[in-house]
């Protein structure tokens, strides 16, 4: 990519992002510098993807801890605490919002002057936004093991690539390091409905990167599992629970049905930070539900009739029973999840 | 609905469309008069849905028969040949088509008069016509044993109400003769990516008759399944092969791999010209590819990058397993569909 999705700035604690909504047509970059600014760009989808919100709201508490005159501690925790709880109320399902937060209260609750504050605050975002890269870097060496030599045919979910994290991506990662390590690949991409990150995104990446894809609509992937050749799906995931259920993009659940009935392996990419112990299943998950207009307009055209009623939810949970594998930095974890993810994220933690 | 999306003006020889591609916004009609228009509005869809494809078809030979002045036995059969060739190659799956022209082409080849061969295709096109309302009827009044009383929850996948036959409909049908009976009818349409015939078309009719429904993306079936209560599946088909595995519109089946996940029954409405037993099994069923462009463009506005590959598959084959049962005008046909679409066909027809 010619640039990134998401670049803090730390000279002037300025989060510049480029809009997602206006890609891949039209790349518009915004700078934000305060802390509701980002808890807007999260919620509107400015900025989107499990890995790249959690280091957006991280920068957000960043220019918070410095924004205005020196302030007592006291006040300054303050602050914390309410941009803190901004930029949570932004999206409730991805975990990665929650989990950098989290990673950034453990460092400025216990700073003992406003300068800790400040100085804690900013070492933590960076390296949160460095150890981004070095995950998604580890999480596709590792997936190498599961692509075919040779010809490598993927099957992907939504965008899951440099768009959605700080740099290289997750699954869409796997597929761009596949195609760069000399495997002849080719990827389906599901355009992802209702706001189209297969197509306006993914693709767009792909297309920069040189590699060989094709949007399909999310309605048929089981048919060209049945008709054509797939060696494996990859999807990114919003939070993986204590015993393997996923929540992603909604049409994650499909897609895992349609690879299941196809023999096709289902793997999902999946930062440590994704996983969520303290979350035992699938069911306490909170899903978000969005505007329906998602759904009856696009780009502001009606293409339903006014006032038809729908349903939104923005995600779904794939069943641990339908995943083949959850790829880590720490590796490719297997099932049993419900036994694996906890035994080896201890050890590796 | 307060129009009928196919009409035939006997005495100007005039098929009277509402062009679909317009709804639910503009409500245009367009006046056919020649097999060759009627085939081109098949092909661009001005008219789809199975059953409404093979009644327009009828009429297209009607206008072959009385088009010109008077010609010799030899002559008029030789451009009863032409159009019934320009009408089959203008869609390939959707078994109506076929049936119905080989139902007409019965009829005109034998005829002994120039003045035989426009009245016998006069007549069957106009039976063809009266038998589809009568044939939906039927397949309304047999569902209601396997609608539950009282609530009923459907799930619906493209259009396949009035719109899609000559009146009433087939799944789209039950859902509203379910209504009309008084049971408390919820449905949830598909949106039908790519050319959205739920959000576009179900929902508009739905709207017309008062009932409750939701639009959902396609990729939100089995979420919707896992977390609300849906009783039942209904969709149409295009084709019916001998086994029981059933051509539909792409995204059918997504849709009976999610019912079947979530326990849900999955029911296709299918008039018995839609059951092809000369067709082995769904591999054997030959599957349209449209243009890209229907999934990179909506209204004419670019949703993808420019250039974007894509596969466009504009029907997917349910196989046989994931059926529950056939409604059919003579009853509903349960598995093992192998034997039991044969016995029942023969007995029946």
């Amino acid at each position: 990519m010619s640039f990134r999705a998401i670049e803090w700035k730390n000279e002037t604690s300025t989060l510049r992002l480029v809009d997602q909504k206006l890609l891949p047509h039209t790349t518009r970059f915004v700078d934000l510098t305060t802390a509701d600014a980002v808890a807007a760009a999260i919620a509107d989808m400015t900025v989107r993807g499990a890995p790249a919100i959690g280091v957006a709201a991280a920068f957000g508490m960043v220019m918070t801890a410095r924004q205005g005159p020196p302030k007592p501690l006291d006040d300054m925790q303050k602050s914390m605490q309410r941009a803190d709880a901004t930029l949570r109320a932004s999206r409730p399902t991805a975990v990665n919002l929650f989990w950098a937060l989290d990673r950034m209260q453990r460092a400025w609750s216990v700073a003992n002057t406003p300068e800790d504050v400040v100085d804690v605050t900013v070492k933590t975002a960076l390296d949160i936004e460095a150890e981004d890269i070095e995950v998604n870097r580890a999480i596709s060496r590792h997936a190498m093991q599961v692509v075919p030599e040779g010809e490598a045919v993927f099957f992907h979910h939504c965008n899951t690539g440099s768009l959605a994290t700080v740099d290289l991506g997750t699954a869409l990662g796997i597929i761009r390091t596949a195609h760069e390590s000399g495997r002849k690949v080719m990827a389906y991409l599901d355009e992802t409905r209702p706001r189209l990150q297969g197509s306006k995104l993914s693709s767009f990446e792909l297309m920069q990167y040189g590699v060989p894809h094709a949007i399909v609509v999310d309605g048929a992937s089981a048919h060209i599992m049945r008709t054509r050749k797939v060696d494996l799906v990859v999807v990114g995931c919003d939070r993986v629970a204590a015993n393997g259920d996923t929540a992603n993009k909604i049409g994650t659940y499909n897609l895992a049905l349609a690879a299941r009935d196809n023999g096709v392996p289902f793997y999902v990419a999946a930062p440590s930070s994704t996983i969520d112990l303290s979350t035992p299943d699938g069911d306490a998950i909170e899903i978000e539900e969005r505007d329906g207009r998602e759904i009856t307009e696009i780009n502001g055209v009606a293409i339903a009739p006014t006032g038809a009623p729908t349903v939104n939810p923005a995600f779904d949970v794939t069943p641990a029973r339908l995943i083949s594998g959850i790829i880590t930095e720490f590796g490719i974890i297997l099932p049993p999840f419900a036994f694996n993810l906890e035994a080896i994220l201890t050890v590796a933690r």
